[in-house]
Formats: structure tokens, sequence, C-alpha cells
């Protein structure tokens, strides 16, 4: 069959730079902040006339870091123990065609500066499409949702150990992310919220006998977190050591 | 920047052969029948496991009649008597990267079959991703929706012409549609009663004095139909003199 090609519009700007940590839905993460870098040619000015009406818009994206052109039928999703399902009855980046689809809030609009939060994508995902969200055409009503109604995102409690507070508050002395320290500790804490592990790790936390450590990276910034017996615990915050 | 190249996962056969009269919105058409004819190496029935317990999906679908890769920044909404707004604050199909996003209504899956409706697309229309509709991820609560809050879609009365009634009996005696003769008459009449003319095309609506007549095309049955004070009015119904 005919394959078409297409020019993404522009890439998102996010504080996810890797996938560990980067969050499974838009919805989990409202205070994860977004903009638009559209692309230098395009007439995004133009083109955003009128948006900015809506609160709410579609991104159509790339899974740019997801491009396996022939991927396992099945996949595991991260709320299902262990069981699985066909990937066109999941949200899963590793797709036949890997196109993403997140309803983001729309924060403000400024000519060609498109601010938008509640978005569950990597840093760079390229942006294929925009399109403003019509209650009347894109809610269903009574909609029925087979495996996943029965299996709630699970909730992890975070808890922020003061170290961790002193870390961030060197870092915005320095080299402070975009964001206030308020945000970003509830952004750390939103994130982690989900538990950011793969089924097959959730077993896995000691090594050796000591608390296994995991890092999430929020902009260039680095949290250190483990699991403790109440759910998560960030104990260290530094900038990253190597930028991508 | 890079582009991207996708092969659709399959086309969708619905009853709308031509753009004039295809509808503009999937939920103002609830009648219209489609289905996904999966290209033949796709492991569909795999893909598919777990989405039947869904009751809608969203369809990522190409605009294949519409791929002028340059297309005007802004667009006039066909309930927008004669106003512009950007590409992007609309659903219109003339965009920078002609992709659709359709939300439909499952109607049954069996095997590598799956039966759908609500759909506002033509047929043949290529697919390349279908995704389960997820009520926590894809509903805005309390959504503000700009121009289009103030902009209702007009509805226009259809009637039926006795002498139409009578050719599509005569068309279900020789070469039956595939849905059945009220279903298909519900589907002419729901098509037709958001007007499918263009704005620029509203005041014509006679020539040289007389009604002007408009035709639809439903599968291969030509639907002929004329402007009365009252709204619409179906007085023809023919087999389709040319197919595609």
């Amino acid at each position: 069959m005919q394959t078409f090609a297409f020019s993404p519009i522009g890439v998102l700007r996010t504080p996810f730079i890797e996938k560990f940590g980067t969050p499974r839905q838009g919805h989990l993460v409202s205070s994860a902040p977004a903009s638009l870098e559209f692309s230098t040619s395009a007439p995004a000015e133009a083109w955003l006339s009128g948006l900015e009406g809506f609160s709410h818009c579609w991104l159509i994206t790339v899974f740019h870091e997801n491009l396996n052109s022939n991927p396992p039928p099945k996949i595991h999703p991260p709320r299902l123990a262990g069981k699985s399902v066909g990937v066109l009855a999941s949200r899963s980046p590793h797709r036949p065609n890997p196109i993403g689809l997140t309803l983001a809030k729309i924060e403000g609009i400024r000519g060609r500066e498109i601010h938008l939060s509640g978005v569950d994508l990597l840093d760079g995902t390229p942006v294929l499409d925009i399109k403003p969200y019509l209650e009347e055409a894109d809610s269903a009503k009574n909609a029925e949702m087979g495996w996943v109604a029965n299996a709630p995102w699970p909730k992890t409690e975070v808890r922020i150990h003061a170290d961790a507070v002193e870390n961030l508050k060197d870092i915005y002395r320095t080299k402070p992310p975009p964001i206030d320290q308020v945000h970003f500790l509830r952004l750390a804490q939103e994130t982690l919220s989900n538990d950011p592990r793969a089924v097959a790790d959730r077993e896995k936390n000691t090594r050796d006998g000591d608390l296994r450590w995991f890092w999430i990276r929020l902009y260039d910034v680095d949290c250190g977190f483990v699991f403790i017996p109440e759910g998560i615990e960030i104990r260290k915050i530094r900038p990253a050591l190597l930028l991508k």
C-alpha cells in the first residue's frame, strides 16, 4: 500500500528528557508544562488564529524513539500486571505506526508561541498536527472501556527527603530550571506517583541488600529515589551529569 | 526537519464515495456505517485483541484527497458564514499535514473484521492507527470551545418525495446496497440534514429560474435533491451512472 510522508510542524519542549519517567498519559501529570517550537518556515501565527478561545487541543505526534517498524502485535500495559493486549487495544507507543494522541490543556498563545500543560511526551517530540478539542465530536457518552475499566492507575505516595529539598535550593541558586521550585517538586511528585518502573522491574527494589536507586531526569536535573514501604522517597537531586 | 513515512494499516470502507456530501463530523451521522479492511499482511487479529471491550475508538487517518502540501493557513469553516480561522483552530481536512482524527463507535469485532459507525470519512480512506477511547485521558472537563461554541451546526429538514422511495425499492430489487432500505433512507436524511453545500454555494438554489439539482452518492446510489422553502427534498434516487 502507498506510504505517506509527513513533515512535523514543530517539536515539543517538555521536562521529560528520557523515556524512563515520561508519564504514560497526560492527565496523570497536569503539572507538566510544554511548549511547541514551530519550524522556522511555518506560518504559525496564522495557523493558530482562533485557537486562543479553546481550553484544550489534541497533539498528534511521532513516538520518535519508538520507530521499530515491526513491533510485536501485543504489549504488556504497565497497569495490567503481566497480561497482554493487542497494540490497537492500547495506547502503547510501540505501534504499527508510532503515532501519539495527547489531549493537552492550552495555557496561553502569544503569536507563534503556544504553551500547554498535561503533556506526556518526550522533549523533542515531533508534532504532526494540532486540532482543537470539540466536546461535541470528541467526547463519547457512556463509553465502555474494556480492560482499562478494571485496571486503575496505581498511585504511589511520593515523599521528598529534606536533603533533596536542600539540593534543589542549590540548583536554583546556580542554574534554575524554567519552572519555580514549588512547581518542580510538584512535577517530580506527580511524575513518580504513577511508578515509572516497567512491570518486570517492580520486584527488584534492592541490590546486594541495599535499597536500589532509580533516577529520572526533569529538564537538566536528575532526581534520585528509592522505594520504601510507604512508597517512593526522593532522596537526592543534582544537576544532570550528562546532557544529551 | 526530518520527515516521517507511514504505511497505512488498512483502508476504511464507508458509504461516502465523493467529497460532496461526506459528513463534516462523525457525530453528525451516527447512522453511517464503516468497516476497516486491513492490509493483507497485517496481524490484525492479534492487534485488535482486547479492543472488543471498548465502545469507541479513535481513527487516525489520511485525508488522501487533500494532499496539497502547501494549503492556505486559514480556512472558512462551513458553519461560520464566511469568516475564517487558522487551520490549527479547525478540523478542516486542508491542513499542513492532512491527518484526520475521528471518534468512531465500535459496533463489533470478529477476528480481523472491525465494524464501526459514526464515521465521517471517504470510502478508501487510509488508516494510520486505531486507539481505544479512554474517558480518563480523552475527555476534557469544562472545555471551552472558542468560535465553535457560538456556531452550532445548521440543521436542515430533509423530506423524501414518494417518487424517491419508489426509486429506492426498484434498486433494492436489483442491486441492493449493503444496508437495508430504512437504514439507507435514514443515512441519506442524516447526511443531508447538515447541508453539504459550501458556504459560497448556499445562495445558488435556482438555475435559469428552475430549482437547481444537487446529487450525493451513497454506496453506488445517487440521491438527487433540491432546496425548497422547508429545507431539502430528495426527489430522485438512481443507480450511480459512473462508478469510480
